[in-house]
C-alpha cells in the first residue's frame, strides 16, 4: 500500500453520499484526497466534508485513473455502467446498489461476519441491503454457537432508506394532514404518513418484494451457507430514520434467552438493550446516527423446540449503508486489498 | 325471547363504548331501550346514539335488574367487580377486557370462528383481544381446510388500540416536533410520533408482553385446539387507527397461495385485496370504519415445507372491539342464549 490514497463518493449528493463523506471524515479514513462525484446535473454543485466542502465532479468513464477506492451510491444503473470501468482502472469499488451483490465476481460483505470473503474481490465489492446487515450483524454469533436453520423477519422500515425524498414525503404529508390538505402521493404508492405500506422496492413474479427476497438471497450470501432458510415480509412504517426488526430465529441447537443476551453483549457491532422490567428496549427514534445495532426483546419461543425472538435496530443510513461501506474500505486497507488483481473481470 | 330487549353499554363515555353505540345503531340492533353506564365522575354527561343522545348513568352494582344484554368496555377492574352483579341479575355480559377471557366458566368467542362457545356461557362471555380476533377470522378457514400448525406474528399496532388518550398523544407529540417543541410521554413511556415501540401492555416473567400472550393464549382457547401454537411479537406504531399484522403460518397439509385466496375470498368477514402487480394491499390508514377484515400479500413461504406469509388489518376499534361485542349480542338473540342459566357461578 502507498502513501497516498484517493478515495471517491460516486452519488455524493444523496443523502447515502453525504453520509460517506461524513462518515470517512467521522472515522478519520486514511485518504489523502476524497473526491466527490455526481451527475452532470450536479456538478460543481459543493458537498460538506468535515469543515471543508468538496466541489462535485461530474461522474465519467474515465475519471478513476488514479483513484484507489471508490464507494458508490448512485443507484443500481449508474453502478452498473461506471463499476466495471472503474475496476478495470485499478480503482476497487465499494457499492452499495443491488446491482452486483448476487454477482458470483463480487464478495458481498458486513465486516462483522465474513471479512474473508474480501480476499477474492476482482475490484468490485457489494454493500449488501440495509435491512440484511443490522440483522446479519445480530444473527452471525448465533449462528456461530448454535446453527441457525430458519428465520421470519418482519420489518419496520423508515422513509430514510428511500433517501432524501422520502423523508421530505412524510413530513409533507404530515404537515398536509394536520393542516386538512389532501396528502400528495409522489414517492410511495400510498400515503406513508400514519400508515404502513407492505410494499418496499418492486413486487417480483413469486409476489415477493425485491426488498424481501435481498434478505433471502444475502443472508445465504454472506454466511455461504445455502441452509439457512430466510423469510421476510417488508414493511415501510412513518418513522423518519431507523429500521426496526422482529426476528424469529430458529436454531439447530438450543441457546437460552439468557445464553442470547450474554452472547450478543460480546459480539462485535452489537449493543443488548434488553431490560423489559425496567422498559428498556431499542427503538428507532432513540438510535438515530449511532454505529451500533442494536438487539433487545430476546425472548425464547416456546412453539418450537429451539427458537428465539428478538428485536434489532440500526440506523439504516449508517450501519445500514454508509457506515458498512466505508468499514469494508478500511477491512481492505487493514487487509491490503486495494488493488485489483484482474482488471478485465467486469469487461465484457 | 320476550320482545322487549334492553341492552347496556358499560363504559359508554370511552372510544370503544362509542364505537359500541354507534355500531349498535348502524347494525339496527333491535332493543327496545339502550342505556349507557360509566363512573360517577362522567354520570349526567350525554352520548350520541344515531340522532339522539343517552344521558349516562351512573354503575352500580344493582342497576342491571331489568337489562338483558350489557356490553363492558371498562377496562379490567370495573368488568371484575360489576359483570358478576350483572349476571347474578340475570344479564348475560359481552366484556371487553382481558379480565374474563382465560377464565374457563367463560366463552371466549369470535361470531365468525367459534359461535357454538356461546351455548355454555353462564352469564359472562369475554370478547377476544384486538390482534387475535382479526387473526383468527383469517386463520379459521385454513386451520379447518389444512390444519395449523404453528403462526409467527408481528403487529404493527395503531394508538386507538390505547383509546383516546393514544390518539391525543400521537396528535400532540406530532405536533409538537413540528413546532420545535419537546414531545412530552404521558400515555406511552417513550415518543410514538416517528417511533415504534415494541411494548404493548405490562411485561410479563417470561419477558414476553401480555400483548403478544393474550395472541397465544387465546388463540388455543378460541380454537379449542392445543396443537395451534403462537408466538407473537407487539409492536405500537404512529398510526392512528387499524391494526396490521405480519403472519407467517405452518401448515399441516400443503396449501398454494392462490387456494388460499379462493378460499379466505369465501369466508365470512374477510375481504382479500391481494394483486401485487396492481400495487393492492390492505393498509390500515385506509379501512378505518370498515367492519371486514382484509388479507393480502398471501404468499407461498419457501423456507418450510408447508407455509404462507400473509398480511391481516381491520379496524381495531371497530373488529378488534366494538362490532365483535356487538357480533356476539346478535348471535346470542339468533341463537336464543340471551339468558343466565345459573345465576351463581360468578358469585364467590
Amino acid at each position: 500500500m502507498s502513501k497516498k490514497l484517493t478515495v471517491a463518493v460516486v452519488g455524493a449528493t444523496g443523502a447515502v453520499g453525504r453520509e460517506m463523506l461524513k462518515t470517512l471524515h467521522d472515522r478519520q479514513f486514511p485518504a489523502t484526497e476524497v473526491r466527490a462525484f455526481a451527475s452532470a446535473r450536479s456538478a460543481g454543485s459543493k458537498v460538506p466534508f468535515g469543515d471543508t466542502e468538496l466541489t462535485v465532479q461530474e461522474l465519467k468513464e474515465d475519471v478513476f485513473e488514479g483513484i484507489d477506492i471508490a464507494i458508490f451510491s448512485a443507484g443500481g444503473g449508474t453502478s452498473e455502467t461506471f463499476a466495471p470501468h472503474a475496476a478495470h482502472a485499478g480503482c476497487v469499488v465499494v457499492d452499495n446498489s443491488s446491482q452486483w451483490r448476487m454477482d458470483e465476481r463480487c464478495p458481498l460483505v458486513v465486516p462483522e461476519v465474513n471479512p474473508d470473503a474480501l480476499a477474492d474481490h476482482n475490484g468490485i465489492i457489494a454493500n449488501p441491503n440495509c435491512s440484511t446487515i443490522q440483522m446479519l450483524v445480530a444473527l452471525k454469533p448465533i449462528h456461530d454457537a448454535v446453527g441457525i436453520k430458519r428465520v421470519v423477519v418482519s420489518t419496520y422500515q423508515a422513509v430514510s432508506g428511500t433517501g432524501q425524498k422520502g423523508l421530505e414525503e412524510l413530513e409533507r404529508q404530515t404537515r398536509d394532514l394536520f393542516s386538512l390538505r389532501d396528502p400528495e402521493c409522489k414517492v410511495y404508492p400510498y400515503r406513508i404518513a400514519f400508515n404502513v405500506l407492505p410494499h418496499i422496492d418492486v413486487f417480483l413474479d413469486n409476489d415477493y418484494t425485491k426488498e424481501e427476497m435481498k434478505m433471502t438471497n444475502e443472508t445465504v450470501k454472506i454466511f455461504n451457507d445455502p441452509s439457512v432458510k430466510v423469510t421476510a415480509t417488508c414493511v415501510r412504517v412513518p418513522v423518519f430514520s431507523g429500521h426496526a426488526e422482529s426476528v424469529n430465529v430458529e436454531t439447530v441447537k438450543k441457546m437460552t434467552a439468557k445464553e442470547c443476551r450474554i452472547l450478543l453483549s460480546q459480539a462485535p457491532g452489537l449493543k443488548v438493550i434488553d431490560n423489559p422490567r425496567e422498559k428498556l428496549y431499542p427503538m428507532p427514534a432513540y438510535i438515530a446516527g449511532d454505529d451500533e445495532t442494536y438487539v433487545g426483546r430476546i425472548r425464547e419461543d416456546e412453539s418450537i423446540e429451539n427458537g428465539l425472538n428478538m428485536w434489532i435496530v440500526a440506523d439504516n443510513v449508517r450501519k445500514g449503508a454508509a457506515l458498512n461501506a466505508v468499514q469494508i474500505a478500511e477491512e481492505l486497507l487493514r487487509r491490503d486489498l486495494v488493488r485489483v488483481k484482474d482488471r478485465n473481470v467486469f469487461m465484457a
